[in-house]
């Protein structure tokens, strides 16, 4: 469960209701400037009870810092943060060791760890998780900003319905301020309401939605990266899909790309103020597994939450008899606003590692 | 550049236009039997010099075992494999390191590597890589094989035109063998031949188009992966991303899902011939980061080859001059066909990897 | 600051004067159980205050779990343990920046974390951090138990005095109990009290001593380990080296066998109740860096408590004087006996992994 | 196999009689010049047939360059070197799967890798390994000498008759230099002459004998390593241990620190010419895992060579029968004399990575 990196390294562990949940930074240098309270906020930006597109769950997510800061820089040492777990309902899971819920981590997690696998909440595969992500994240979202890089994301799409896109180009921090001073994470907040009467909609027919989160890098240098398997892909897309419920990840055109001729894909390089850019972005600032110095621009999609209140099939696997569930409590409709930060999150994991 | 599992590495080396270019796996267990013949078959599916859609570069590209083999089965120490580069035109490829071609790795590679890069046939960022990951993921391919695991792509569209795809539920070993015996990778011989036109209008074009490779994995175990970054879709998609040209992996109904509502997307759990399993697979095969039991499918996004014979734009990154560049020389206008053995190879080392 | 196995990480985090102090391990299968009451046991033999030879500091050492177990069982989720500091005393450590004590990691942490260094106590340099090693260590202690494999120390030398040495042919898990309900960790009674006395001369002298800690593993399969950078006396001198104050490792003959002739030091083959045995056990269990099914033998040298009362020549790095320093506070004049269990906890966490 | 550094990779691969042994250096910068004539002779330091106190096998060693040079300098992709094997006698091997060498690797590589073990030579686990091994510790050795840092090692004793140590304060390239310009490599130059005489006596009691080799650094800067599992000793250890025949290692006083005071072995610091320095070094340039910017001392000790002339016991593994067995063939009477260098290189291996 560990993001490792070429120097640096986040441990993630806690089950969804386990006492705790949390990480430690292992390679992180001494002297780096924690700003608590400006974590705090990122960090809020991924808790849940934020309105009515989120789960009923309330947690403070309040990370406890048991190691790696003498006052709030920090010292060399690994960096340990603890999110306790307090407001957990472990009635609600119980019957799901038997009966697996559809597209979640029930049927192959018990499988793999047999009766011993900790479902409560989802154990160890819950968005939960997240929380110590974005605790790790945003120390690392720091430390690069503080290196004049910075990292935003916002809801593309949620249930079909675009936000306007970032500008390949063009994007820069003021977008990144526009999303987050939002209290809906999207650029154009038209397509925002959109997205939430859309979330509302399959809330109150007990169903759920899944969307895509486009996040930016600007500020990186050229050349980050390498070939084949160190190459920057490779290590975002392993970060990004180690988010629940990602099922696809792109660079640029993506997708796209594969219906496009070269000449139309190509990103012809021209001198912009004086230094080396390219006139388009179709390679979302990656080339041959490296930066170009142009932004990064990557999708991430997310499908939507396996938990839905309708009655859905599944097999008792005691029995070895088919039946039917249902699923009760509290549940995201859709995950994708929260998942925005963790999207920063990570991706900022990774540019640290590389720049380290 | 190498590919490092738990259990086993892949150290891919060369360059273009070095003596040669190889791998070192390391982690093997002994007593592998590595059936040479197929090791080559399945390597020519990825050759140049097959068609008209491939480049007029031809090599043999035969593996030499200089270590690792005692006759033809492992014998626990690291297998090297050896592919010699022969058939190269060194000459054509000075002027790059001064005028960087569009969507080519020279630019940041000069920026991160200096005048010393060895741009030759674009170095280690040359598909020529490719040819060792094929000789290792054959000998991964034979395994798994041997333990009762198929891995088969085919091409799932070029420059827009669609083959038909796998079933996600019953695609079968004869599905991979019906496009291994095809002499171009589709199960649609219509949208092959569709697709074989598409490859050369862009070629007399002076163009290149790009595509799509779906790839389906079966018989495997239920469990494969873990939480987080120890997910099945990190690993999976780490080693894809490192294919030259890949800019966009997806798992299942990918991009789609995100369209999708839960109740839509979920995969309910059903008897089949009295076995657990799911009755449609939007997961790909893969919940929580592990595997399902269902047919694992992967689509890889490559866009198209940049060298293509227009004049493009481009700087002088000596005298920091706008100029127009002309790439002549031997270049594929597709490498859709000989990347989905390659698609094959990758899958197969991380599944490999996971299963030791 | 990991313990970076095949299957098996353990991140320790904390600095000795830290909230608190920790370890997550990551890679335990589910299923495992874990007694508490015995690992309390065991970290109780490494904890401070049990005699006149140990620090005055006392502190309960008792891990509280955040993640990882069910009950008292591995779900398969990454297990995190925390031990609070609790009885520290800040103020005796804020001169030690300016003037580094001799042969301490005071200088050279400095130089590398620069002012932001958590001296006190040492930081993450502090003997401290062996308390979650060793509840790390005490969980693999108790698998390995479980699958037949033993893993005992005791002190074989202290300040000269050397204790009877395990039996290299013969040693048995009576031994490693003698060894534990002896309240010093001795096998002859004797020696063990010639040690203190050496010891409480040391510390009346305001002196310390350094002492040698043999390590012993029974029941071992035959070929664990591997060739070169994977054979096991790197993985398990990489590991003892880790633990401070170490300064030489050695497995069997150690030192000695380079005095030796071959035909002296060769361990002949034998039948021994109709299993392969060697007849001597020179190789200390391991030849080729694979276990051989014979006892491994394992000594690890610890140099004296580097914190003594004497006063003692330094550097004022401010001013850039030489100076004169004092230690005052609570200091073990000698850690060796504390270190028995620490010994045996990487022992068999490096040996788990390998197991796994 | 692997080295497996932060930065740095090196895949050593082969077996004695395989088509070649090699290694692949993963992790290396552009830009670095490899001078082929000095590492030439730097592996002729390693090579066989030096004189009487080698095996009689004559091998060129002459590294064949396939990947990561343009010209003489790395180009920033992973340095792929192969040596020939040429001069192997294959059909004295045949008979050790059934009645294994005892002290050899023989025994446990049967149990692990079955029939399919490569016993020719000794596998994978012939000292013929080191010889990739100095190829890249050829580099290392030239790319820290270009940053102001020296490695070099003499025998420090064979057969019990020990050469003069080095000055753990002054040591310096002079020392270096002196052991080199000897054919043999001792400071003393009479202390080679009886360490040879040791030898040759040995050989004709067709017997063999062991011996220390001890290595120091000089000019490293202070700061290199960290606590716990990141010590510098754990690296120089792990990787001095994967050298054949390597079986105890320590730093500084090693395990005769063990039996001093802490007033008798603490380093004091004082200035000398107007910078921190130890007016000892007990600690043989490592506290805390970190360098003290004082000289590294390292200290290896090799074991006798198993392959001896005398007949020995042992067990026929097929028929499970005792028996006795005779080693015909050429073999060194002592490995020590060639294992200097690659003692050097290793510890370079290691500085390199914990540098970039």
């Amino acid at each position: 469960m560990q993001f490792k990196g070429n120097k640096l390294t986040v441990t993630v562990f806690g089950q969804s209701h386990a006492p705790a949940v949390g990480m430690v930074m292992d390679g992180l240098p001494a002297g780096i400037a924690v700003d608590r309270e400006r974590l705090q906020a990122f960090m809020a930006r991924r808790a849940p009870g934020q309105g009515s597109f989120t789960t009923a769950r309330k947690e403070a997510d309040t990370p406890e810092f048991l190691s790696g800061l003498a006052g709030n820089t920090t010292c060399g040492a690994p960096v340990c943060a603890v999110i306790r777990n307090s407001d957990t309902h472990s009635r609600d899971y119980s019957q799901f060791l038997a009966v697996p819920r559809p597209s979640h981590a029930d049927y192959p997690a018990r499988v793999k760890f047999g009766r011993n696998f900790d479902i409560r909440g989802g154990g160890q595969f819950s968005a939960r998780l997240t929380a110590p992500l974005c605790a790790a994240g945003g120390i690392a979202l720091q430390w690069l900003e503080s290196k004049g890089i910075q990292i935003g994301a916002h809801i593309a799409a949620i249930a079909g319905i675009q936000d306007r896109p970032f500008d390949p180009i063009a994007v820069s921090g003021k977008d990144f301020d526009r999303v987050r001073e939002n209290g809906f994470p999207v650029l154009d907040a038209e397509a925002g309401r959109s997205m939430l009467a859309a979330i509302e909609e399959a809330r109150l027919a007990q169903d759920s939605v899944g969307g895509i989160v486009e996040c930016a890098g600007i500020g990186l240098p050229v050349g980050l990266g390498d070939a084949l398997f160190g190459g920057l892909e490779s290590a975002l897309s392993a970060g990004l899909f180690a988010i629940p419920a990602v099922k696809a990840v792109s660079f640029g055109s993506g997708f796209e790309a594969a219906a496009l001729r070269g000449s139309q894909h190509n990103d012809p390089y021209i001198l912009r103020s004086g230094r080396v850019a390219a006139a388009t972005n179709h390679a979302g600032g990656i080339v041959g597994g490296m930066t170009t110095g142009m932004p990064l621009i990557i999708k991430a999609a997310f499908k939507p939450t396996p938990s839905i209140g309708q009655p859905q099939r599944s097999v008792n696997l005691d029995t070895m008899e088919e039946t039917t569930l249902t699923i009760t409590g509290r549940h995201d409709p859709c995950v994708v606003p929260r998942a925005v930060p963790v999207v920063e999150a990570v991706t900022a994991l990774v540019l640290m590692d590389k720049l380290l």
